[in-house]
């Protein structure tokens, strides 16, 4: 009996390209759409510029810098694996970084925009031109995502070929994530620590000389950052797919993933057409519309294509498969927000830790942080083990074709999900022009409303993308054990096993080797952590005193009447971002190579499962103790908790906003780190396992 | 050829026993001789008796606390196991209960005397004292648990059955490690918060109603929670290395861990005679020798005791494993004292972000902490590879034994060791003693001389705990496989691989249960981690709340006419920390319960390795955080950093104080609570196989 349809040609490869481009085709109409609004006042469009030119010029800077470590891997690759796999690098490190231009301008282009439409029309529209520009930003990364992948596969034919793009695309995305973070959290603790804390003036108050820097970082952090990693894992995930279908099914086993892909790209340009609401409306709202539409969209569409392709009942259990994906990314998000939102047990326990002041307010901090990392960790084994079984049921042999699935599943979506995260930054930034073009608060309202649900959207991007990082590593895993079964050199040195007539890499934790992998990949992430952080404490502290130093040097800065020399608060952080990135860069690209070459392949199956695991905990619990602390300032400031009764600063106040700060780096640079962290390590070892020596 | 000298015969256990009794006689002599030293003036005597009473009714309500806990767990194990397992588990327990008072009562009882010789006699016989009182302590430790070990193999002569003496053991050292925590930590955080930062008196001033309290939970949680912590190392490691050793060379191999640890208190008594030193002379050097003394001394006479039972190349691969052990106790000490102690790179980052406020010292504490954990498991990774190819020279079967001898050789010198670490907190007590009895400042300058060595020996004693934790859990682990493989329902069921003409357990992290094993087992300490952080939060202020109250109501209080109520504090600290310690207990011998029944074997396995690579990377990170935040700020205090050159309070100071308070629950409860959650999961583990069914 056949399970799979295989009169799938080469031909339908070409659907994965034509989805590509009408995501990039839609990218680009919408982005001349939302170009047609106004600016507003020519201080609003002055400020715009300014963020536009200084989050440009990093993101010049920082690909600059990526020439000479890109070019190297380029010619390595080159000469020891051929030129489809050095063009194929090559050609997802250049994607990688379109769609970050085209991410950076869409957004940093619309910030002034949704002020002005927040000015002038008011919620509604605002909500339009900002959701439009993240929408931008998710077509153009699932777009040329898919356009890569499924172009590379009709040049070379060979999906074992082509894993160097999602290569490619994870060296881009871990510096994007890095140096990113380095840069946003460098200027906001700086521009927060002397600006807030010292000179008690308000966020985004135009007299700070780091507050452009400041919007310039949630620019290159949030967007061009979030935008590269979600990029990496969508073309790793659907590379990871293609060599297990590949392997198991044959051509039509390649194919599917594309498929899948257009059937997402095409559901979630759907979606964002049903985001809209009234002036009255609750923009959190129609967001969630457009993701369920999409989701529902997903399911149903793939339902009947793994129908066509696959004989029941595996067709049935590829489809759960990627359903289980969908409902990861729904239940990762909602444990997200339950553990970093306002209102809710955990960040009340902040709030109420901050009365005692900055220690408990940090105890308690780390200690929702650390809670948090375990439920969707349970999470993640449920989905391992219900894909694996769906999948299975057809035949054990199918079964590691189903984490594959879920995370295709999971990714298929990516276009919206960006899209939804994207829109965080540009309603932050309108509201900070808003503030530093002195626009009456009524303008303010409706941005901070945009903001509050963009604080939302991140915190479930935020989870999709560490949710998305932990299923690609485990497709990505398979897809290394699948391919050393096939390395002749494994074969014959007896690092894999002769089982039932086929070579089989077992990885028996038994074995001391897969055990100091183990250890070893557990302990990168702390390491890369770390130096981040530190990064961060550093930089920040450069950027402290150089605001010290404007406020001290600039005759009438606090007056308003002296203008802060805002471009060397950019180009410092700029600085301290690039050179900063490059020793964690090295340890994530080294590490796999050392272990992988060094201690050979049994001892790096340990290490990619020891990387992901610490390296998903870390993320998760680094990140939502940042998003808690935020929220629980959030929240006090929100209810008046600014000031005491008698008008004083309120030290529960001031407890929080330290801890904000010390969550910081914990969210946005050191816990974002990780998702690209462990999918170089996992693209990294799917290039060298058939180098393998033992 | 024999590989192994088999006339050892159940007759030469009894040297166990013998090693046992010695220790423990050495203890009680040196306990005698301690006694006779003087008191001091009657306000020493008064306070000394506040804190021996304070610590004793805490031990008393915790160990009532667990009554019904473990009756529940001996009642289970009589019906479900047998009478052999049952009484070797309680046997674990009260053992590990009657080390924790003996030490209490040696240190709690030493401190007024450590003071009265710093006082009358100087520094040689004030560290003589307190050492001695640590030795108490140590070779207690060291003596029951061989004793017991010994004792139990004698009357069962089985080394299967007495596994669960080390559950016994782990049950007790979770609750001592978690329940001495909280309290330590509620009371330092509570003494710290309201006496130093808010009501502006100094550490131990005996104006504070949290200061007994404070000093009561130096005992509870320093001493005896690393004593119970490391009892049970001994206690586990000792019986996964006899099941190792039964099974690869019968009775002779069963016996040979319990000769290693009859060298290994042989060799810490002496070494403990060689610690002494003149008036002018350094503590850490006399500390020192005596440590060396032992290691040497164990690898000497280990070398021949293996030569006389293994026949060459084997007994050289089993010294060599052992002599690992040893040199891993160094260097995980060296490792931690260069990532805690003041005046070098680590501790140096975070005193210069202190300039910039709590928060840059928290985000560079926090940072230290995470690289902190890298190194120390490259050191694991290369002792397992290094034991493991040691023991593995005379044949690969032999090859898992090693990484129990390298276990066996760290712990070997736990009674040094232990004296060592126990030694800091009497000489802390002693400090406070000199402060809340108005002694003249050269007093507190020998304790303080004393303390700060005591800092340094607490550094690597901790380290010490968490090495020797990582190792024996890898020898459980390893003892679990081996006993796997034995389950007559596992080689029915299918879980065990036919290899060779043997039933085998192999864990193959491509299968989706040892996967999602690994995943649920790296998440746990996350959650146990979030548990203990927060009772300590809650814990703290409770106590706060408490001593503002205090400072409020009883009149006279800070002129010194009104004396604090320092017991409510006490059982303030007492009742938070018995009723909290509850749910992470729950959590640690409930989550490998649920796993091992309800998802089998293979995910038991994966659950294993997972916690502990996660459980000792959290271990790290935690304790070395808090450490380094702790040095920090004494590092600003000893140089004259506590005010401003114009007389006013420092705010880099301020900062330090505040990490080092972020520190306490980090260093000194979450921290320390990984090593009896990684052990407790072993020995359940090793308990429940042979009950498994898949």
């Amino acid at each position: 009996m056949s399970i799979i349809d295989t009169s799938l040609t080469m031909t339908h490869a070409w659907f994965g390209v034509l989805a590509g481009v009408l995501a990039l085709g839609y990218a680009l109409i919408t982005m001349m759409s939302v170009l047609k609004e106004s600016m507003g006042t020519p201080k609003m469009k002055e400020i715009s510029e300014a963020i536009q030119e200084g989050a440009m010029a990093y993101l010049n800077k920082q690909y600059k810098a990526l020439i000479p470590f890109t070019g190297i891997i380029f010619v390595v690759l080159f000469f020891v694996a051929g030129a489809p796999m050095s063009i194929s690098f090559l050609v997802g490190a250049v994607c990688s970084g379109i769609a970050g231009y085209i991410g950076m301008n869409s957004t940093t282009k619309s910030n002034a925009r949704t002020t002005e439409a927040a000015r002038s029309n008011g919620l509604g529209k605002a909500l339009k031109i900002s959701f439009r520009a993240g929408a931008v930003m998710g077509l153009s990364v699932a777009g040329l995502g898919l356009l890569g992948v499924s172009s590379l596969f009709l040049i070379f034919q060979d999906a074992d070929v082509i894993n160097s793009f999602a290569f490619g695309a994870s060296v881009i995305a871990f510096f994007a994530r890095v140096g990113g973070g380095i840069f946003t959290k460098a200027a906001d603790v700086g521009a927060d620590l002397v600006g807030k804390v010292e000179a008690g003036i308000p966020e985004d108050d135009p007299r700070n000389p780091a507050t452009i820097a400041d919007n310039v970082g949630d620019n290159v952090g949030d967007t061009a950052g979030m935008g590269a990693d979600l990029f990496e894992s969508y073309g790793a995930t659907t590379i990871a797919a293609m060599i297990l279908g590949n392997s198991l099914f044959g051509l039509s086993g390649a194919l599917f993933p594309l498929l899948v892909g257009t059937i997402g790209i095409i559901a979630s340009i759907i979606g964002t057409f049903c985001v809209r609401t009234s002036e009255n409306g609750n923009p959190q709202t129609a967001l969630n519309i457009g993701l369920w539409t999409t989701n529902i969209l997903t399911a149903v569409c793939v339902f009947f294509l793994s129908g066509y392709i696959f004989e029941a009942p595996l067709s049935y259990g590829i489809t759960i498969a990627i359903v289980i994906g969908l409902i990861v990314n729904i239940l990762i998000g909602g444990i997200t927000e339950y553990y970093t939102s306002g209102g809710k047990r955990p960040v009340n326990n902040i709030i109420r830790a901050s009365e005692t002041g900055p220690a408990t307010n940090a105890i308690q901090g780390l200690a929702v942080g650390l809670e948090s990392a375990f439920v969707p960790m349970l999470v993640f084994a449920a989905a391992i083990f219900g894909a694996y079984t769906a999948a299975g049921m057809a035949g054990a042999e199918y079964a590691i074709f189903g984490i594959a699935m879920a995370a295709m599943g999971m990714l298929s979506t990516a276009g919206i999900v960006v899209a939804m995260d994207s829109f965080g930054p540009v309603a932050d930034n309108a509201g900070g022009i808003a503030e530093m073009a002195d626009l009456p608060p009524e303008v303010r309202e409706i941005t901070d409303k945009l903001d509050s649900v963009g604080n939302t959207t991140a915190a479930i991007a935020k989870g999709f993308a560490i949710g998305s990082a932990a299923l690609t590593a485990l497709a990505l895993f398979q897809a290394f054990v699948d391919s050393a079964a096939k390395n002749a050199n494994l074969q014959a040195s007896g690092a894999l096993d002769y089982v039932d007539g086929a070579y089989k890499l077992i990885i028996n934790l038994n074995d001391p080797l897969v055990l100091i992998g183990l250890f070893i990949g557990g302990a990168v992430p702390f390491l890369v952590a770390a130096f981040t952080m530190k990064a961060v404490g550093d930089a920040a502290g450069g950027m402290v005193e150089e605001v010290r130093r404007q406020f001290r040097e600039i005759p009438g800065i606090m007056e308003g009447t002296g203008k802060p020399d805002y471009a060397r608060c950019v180009s410092i952080a700029t600085g301290a971002a690039i050179s900063k990135m490059i020793p964690p860069g090295i340890v994530a690209v080294a590490c796999p190579l050392i272990v992988g070459f060094g201690l050979g392949v049994k001892a790096m199956a340990g290490f990619l499962c020891g990387l992901t695991v610490t390296g998903v905990l870390l993320a998760l619990f680094l990140s939502n103790a940042g998003g808690a602390w935020d929220n629980a300032k959030k929240w006090i400031e929100a209810n008046g908790g600014k000031k005491t009764a008698d008008g004083q600063p309120n030290p529960a106040h001031q407890a929080a906003v330290i801890g904000d700060t010390i969550g910081d780096p914990c969210k946005d640079t050191a816990g974002p780190a990780m998702n690209p962290l462990i999918k170089v390590a996992g693209t990294i070892a799917l290039i060298i396992v058939p180098f393998l020596m033992f």
